[in-house]
């Protein structure tokens, strides 16, 4: 996946079998792991296996990202299968969480095709598509797509999840300088909408190819 | 802090000195950690301190409150000190982390106000008040602060962190079920908003005291 | 427990199965875990989740507590269940190790009647009741329960368990400055056999209620 | 250091510093570490190292070999020095614990003499010596030395520390099986100090060649 | 770096300063970290992030990835900088170890040139060039560059690091199924002399480009 | 096993069944696990216990004796069954890894002949005998067995294994100064094959006693 300089590679693996909190329901299981190379950044960063505990904000996104695509699951289609989604950043210049649940979703529904192919689960386990961006306010103007360096300057900061039917999945916005009111929110939220529309359309592509 | 049957011990410790990464910046910083005790849940769950790491929801949990109260504070007035506030749940019945948000507040301006006798800092290093509700639809009826069973049936999950002018610094909605539209993320605002004023007015009682 | 000033939150859990290395023994068991908060000290102390370990002193508590309570256990009653017992140090002001046993066993015979009453084990799975003090020397004077200002301050530290009748199931003597003789051993024996006396009246007293 | 069959390698490490919390002070620090290699038992236990934590019983075991040494040591004559002594246990039957102790204390002899001969600080940093023994009520007798097999059958454990001139250093008493009485304490404390007082002399003629 | 269908991403990073045992000697320092992504093999393995400690295998290619390069550097001429390559393993079949060396080495050369631009260090850092190649016995058969079916069933396996001059760096030979004797090893070494020049000659055209 | 002054306690542990991902194949297995004692060098080194990880060199030897000793193994004639070695260095002065393969060995055909006499697997399970030397170039001379202080000054390291009959195991050099050429690799090859000779013969006598 590839937004602006930022790069993700999002892999699939289709296991058979659920954790062992869920076995014997019947359901289908989605998880996601997200990571960052070293040198991804600008500046390096040290590999959290070699200081050998994971930082939260890594665990933070994988989380999301999980959540995010489990938001169009039906686990009952899938069967008891698990999709594992790994979501690791080759070159990062903001947006890579937003990247990596866009780009999960395409590697997912490549892996669902497969289990269809393979006849793994029964009828549809996708109940739509999914798609994320960034939005912002830099310099008191909203905006979309936030690169590294203006994200760093941003006041306000948004992540949406979006289904290809125009619904939130999720919603995160966070004041970085100072508070911000209901009517700023609401540009945020009409921006993100229009964003992920686009990204809804060229998954579409993608995944027509 | 008591929500309900929810009980969150927040203490504030101020310490001389910030992190390394900004020495010599002449700001201070606030940080926060959160924790549950192994038996503040119906069944018990295991000490991270034994499993050796601490888990997503842990992390994520502590990033939210420290940047909820960051959003409030003014660096420069606290001078190069640090706030760390720690937030432990001694029993938990849904809502802990919006219950460690508004308690920690409380904690924290405790805290800069012996700050200020003791001279350290200069000026007023809030810029406001912060609390927190978590709102929720359950059955399809959109309802505030929800207990942990109403919060498992939830469809949709929402946390808001708000200022005492009723501006936000967070907002977190999370489709647990089924995605959720624009109209129905409104009327969860409209509830969090309620819900935060009367928050902002317990916590002046409990300061003035 | 309170104890003074120093505050431990003792809670059991009851669950069915014993570890691995006692299946298929008829026998249960009995395990307790301590902590301390990190403000439950005057001075903050890191968290032992954050550090990643448990440390030593934290570890060898925990056994002493288990050991003590495991000393008035009939495990064969008890039947194939596990009893978990969670000291967690709210406040310290000395004395935690002594507090966390005398208010664990409080915990445990509530346990005890707990799994009676669903019919858990058979018979009673307590042979007796435990208490536990520390008896110090300060400034040349034996004395009881050593806030934590006489604690640094002691020449001999000690902890005794006692049961209910009067006999040991532990004592610890350490010379923290300087050797202790069998004199002074004898005398601190006695003082602490007092406490214990005194510590079991009150637990009688709180279970009856 | 041999006890019947059970073999403890003990090395002092002598480096000049002392830990962060004690610099400045002027004052020494002395402290251990005790570990089991992996097939020193009968039945081969995984090694710490990969299991990647240091369990209780070590710790425990470590805490309190160096608190039994720092027990003869005059902090001020060592000067801001640090001694670690290593005890690794080679082959265990039983007390590798005492074993440890009474061996440490002659490597730590060593040790000082050594740090003498180089002029690192000044007069006697000792001021005795230390033996430990393990004494045990086996098939209902009071019995020294216990090896493996008595231990585990044994009903009291304890392990007592003494000084050469016959005072206690550390007297740590545990009832395996039932609660002790005063009586049974005082006849195993006479039998721990006849066995420390042999020992007090083997360590003596071992020096002295 | 791409050998068939193995891709190594190698990333060079230049950093002021060496490790602390090194400070003050006027030299540099070169290391490496290899890893793999999970889904860069056939079935998915574990992140070590995420087991929370780093596996041998990994160790022990890291190692010998860092000791092939620092055999053609020239310490003194780097000045006390740090040059750390990371090498991460996007897709592996076979040769990821000689992949990741003979492209790390492509990097290196890169941030050797970007220091001289940048004025740091002095002279030539570089001795000459490095690559490596597998080379195995597959059914009896010596064979270059190994993809993983043929690693799987090679009898023996061996990695060689030449200097572009063809003098040795490291010879690394194994019997993986039966011990192999003198004119084997000869006829490998002569198989990886010959691979290693034809590396040789890509890396120059590279580097020119 | 003695080497000069180097000594390394090697230990065999023989259990019924495999690691998992080798159950039902009917085949054994052999691993190895190494260590050094903390004062086994002449400076102290860390314990691998206490700082929580073992390192990269521990990990490299490890699996290095395990490999060694499987080139002689027939895994069918062990059965379903491991063998661990354990090699501890109790003193290190150079040589550590190849003392340790070559008592390990010794360890090995001791822990097969008991297997034998319990009647566990059937055949002979080793197919030969495993010594192992380190041969370097110190001020330009080839050199068998170096000890401590001539292995910093080596230019060449090499580590070379051996069966009893004189094929090749495994043959690890590396250059630590400056690359070096085939014919010195042969005159170091030379150098091994006539140590590992002298001790295949001492093996086979400590065996005979």
């Amino acid at each position: 996946m590839e937004f602006g300089r930022t790069r993700v590679l999002c892999a699939a693996t289709v296991s058979e079998g659920v954790p062992k909190w869920r076995k014997g329901s019947g359901l289908g299981w989605v998880t996601a792991e997200y990571a960052m190379l070293p040198r991804s950044t600008n500046t390096r960063s040290e590999r959290e296996s070699v200081r050998g505990r994971i930082g939260g904000r890594t665990h933070e996104i994988s989380r999301l990202i999980g959540r995010s695509l489990r938001g169009i699951v039906d686990y009952k289609a899938m069967g008891e299968n698990t999709i594992m989604l790994d979501c690791d950043v080759l070159q990062a210049d903001g947006g890579t969480r937003t990247a990596a649940i866009t780009g999960a979703y395409v590697a997912l529904a490549d892996a669902v095709a497969w289990m269809r192919r393979q006849g793994m689960g029964s009828g549809q386990p996708l109940t739509g598509s999914v798609a994320a961006v960034s939005v912002g306010v830099v310099d008191g103007v909203p905006m979309l797509d936030l690169c590294y360096e203006e994200d760093v300057r941003a006041e306000t900061d948004m992540n949406v999840v979006c289904t290809g039917d125009g619904r939130f999945i999720e919603v995160q916005g966070t004041a970085e300088g100072k508070p911000f009111d209901r009517a700023l929110l609401n540009q945020l939220l009409d921006l993100a909408a229009t964003g992920c529309a686009e990204l809804t359309e060229l998954q579409r592509k993608a995944l027509a190819e």
